[in-house]
């Protein structure tokens, strides 16, 4: 068990250090892909390029260049639906941070969209992010060099797990929960739709795109599933136990704001200890990959030692 | 001049009751393809089921059908498609109504979106609608029943006529010009972003669907720019000499709102002129097509007798 911890920490700086990287790689294909900001109207594209460049994870088109590479799929070819998965969740981050919803004037320690652009640019640049999405991964460029049908199924997978059954709906329901007392079902099926679905569906993109066979594919699934699981766990943990300079933001916002967590559902040992089961059953579920899958076994173990 | 006014009339009402029956068809297909009310979550699929039976005139599925039809693509193999230009039609309205943006209380006689289901489900039903428009085009069940790269191609020019430098780019300019002495010129390009762009795409669309040739389409496009103007420029006069039983709003609003419209910069006169204008423009659009563009010939001629 130490022996183990020891190795983790040791493993923890270059795996670090790899996910920045890739992180990097996102954000210069971000750069590329995106509506420069002088584009007829500027004030739209300057909000837009404001909302992006915001020190995220990209998490979400690391897992889908992953899924990507697991299909043997080239990752210059993947990158445009990278990049609409991380213009999705950018979107829903603008929208969740409006007045109407949970009202929040910094994110990452900068001002959010509608404190800089007022709110009416803040929805539009939501709905421009979003959009622009589609437009990316059904491009021309993208209809000459991948399997037509793959793009669609890519598509529709994305479009499933970021609509109003998939990340919209877990807004919805985390909305209606507001105030009240939930349990450890409803806050798993909020968190399953708000963060899990747009994992899981990232991740499936990437692999669908390459045309990963159908039992490789619930592999994936099944990792994704408890991945966005142990994020989300571990995500609350952090609340409670982080370092606010590491993270980013102010600890113990989720008990000052009342929300119901895992960590206060569970308490901390308990939570860590279902963190730890989830991120045993992505190691299971990766059983069929090999080798091949190291780095997603090093992103579900990074989940427990992460400090942001 | 007089007998060609005669016959007009003589053809309003039919076409009118066409016209309608073209609506219920696409409202079938709605009900056929929208989400149920009763998915999980409810609240947000009641939102959107309230917004999406609004009574609207289905002009954008109409364009995307007829465009389809020229194309010799069946109706039902489109329908998908046309609903979807009508979700993300509804999507901007229920966005446009929110308070920080035209704060509406009422659209066609009916209460808002936000004013019935609160302000944050109004933005999320508006994201939702956007977003199961490209997963209703995208649909496996599309899939095999459609060429898959006029597919993406469809799904590409509906997201551009929609997105940012399109129909979001005509909000963003129309609210910047809010409060402001505007000209012909850019009152022309608030209008051709925020309804032709999307006119213009969903007859595109149909007809790229269809495989049609890009000499045709080039046709169609210009008949859709001009068709757009005459529709701005017909609805802004409506607005000061229209009948507000059969407009289902009230008479004068833009004029009470200070907004610059086609009438008051160009006078009745000179706007109905040049609406004429464009509906010649219109015709000579489509020569190339033969008989078989009657219904796009009449939907043009129709905007200068239409009394909503």
């Amino acid at each position: 068990m130490n022996r183990e911890h020891i190795k983790l920490s040791l493993e923890k700086d270059s795996f670090k250090k790899e996910l920045g990287e890739r992180a990097e790689s996102v954000n210069k294909w971000l750069s590329k892909y995106l509506i420069p900001e002088s584009a007829f109207p500027e004030l739209i594209h300057k909000a837009i390029a404001y909302t992006v460049t915001n020190g995220g994870k990209r998490i979400r088109p690391i897992l889908l260049l992953e899924g990507a590479r697991l299909a043997n799929l080239a990752q210059e070819n993947a990158a445009p639906f990278a990049c609409a998965v991380e213009l999705i969740h950018t979107y829903s981050l603008v929208h969740d941070d409006l007045p109407a919803m949970d009202d929040d004037d910094l994110r990452r320690g900068k001002p959010t969209c509608h404190i800089v652009y007022g709110e009416a640019i803040a929805i539009l640049a939501g709905d421009g992010l979003l959009t622009y999405a589609f437009e990316l991964m059904s491009s021309l460029e993208n209809q000459m060099k991948l399997d037509n049908k793959c793009m669609l199924q890519a598509i529709n997978e994305i479009a499933k797990s970021a609509g109003s059954m998939g990340m919209i709906g877990g807004q919805v329901i985390d909305l209606e929960a507001e105030g009240k007392e939930i349990d450890f079902d409803l806050l798993k099926k909020i968190h399953d739709l708000k963060t899990g679905c747009l994992f899981k569906g990232s991740l499936r993109a990437g692999a669908i795109l390459g045309g990963m066979s159908a039992d490789k594919l619930m592999a994936l699934d099944s990792y994704a599933e408890n991945f966005g699981l142990a994020f989300q766990i571990t995500d609350d943990i952090l609340d409670v136990t982080g370092d606010e300079m590491l993270l980013g933001k102010t600890i113990g916002s989720d008990i000052a704001k009342q929300k119901s967590t895992y960590a206060t559902l569970l308490g901390i040992d308990n939570a860590k200890a279902r963190a730890r089961e989830c991120i045993d059953s992505c190691m299971q579920s990766l059983c069929t990959f090999g080798s091949e899958a190291d780095f997603l076994r090093n992103l579900a173990q990074y989940l427990l030692v992460r400090d942001n």
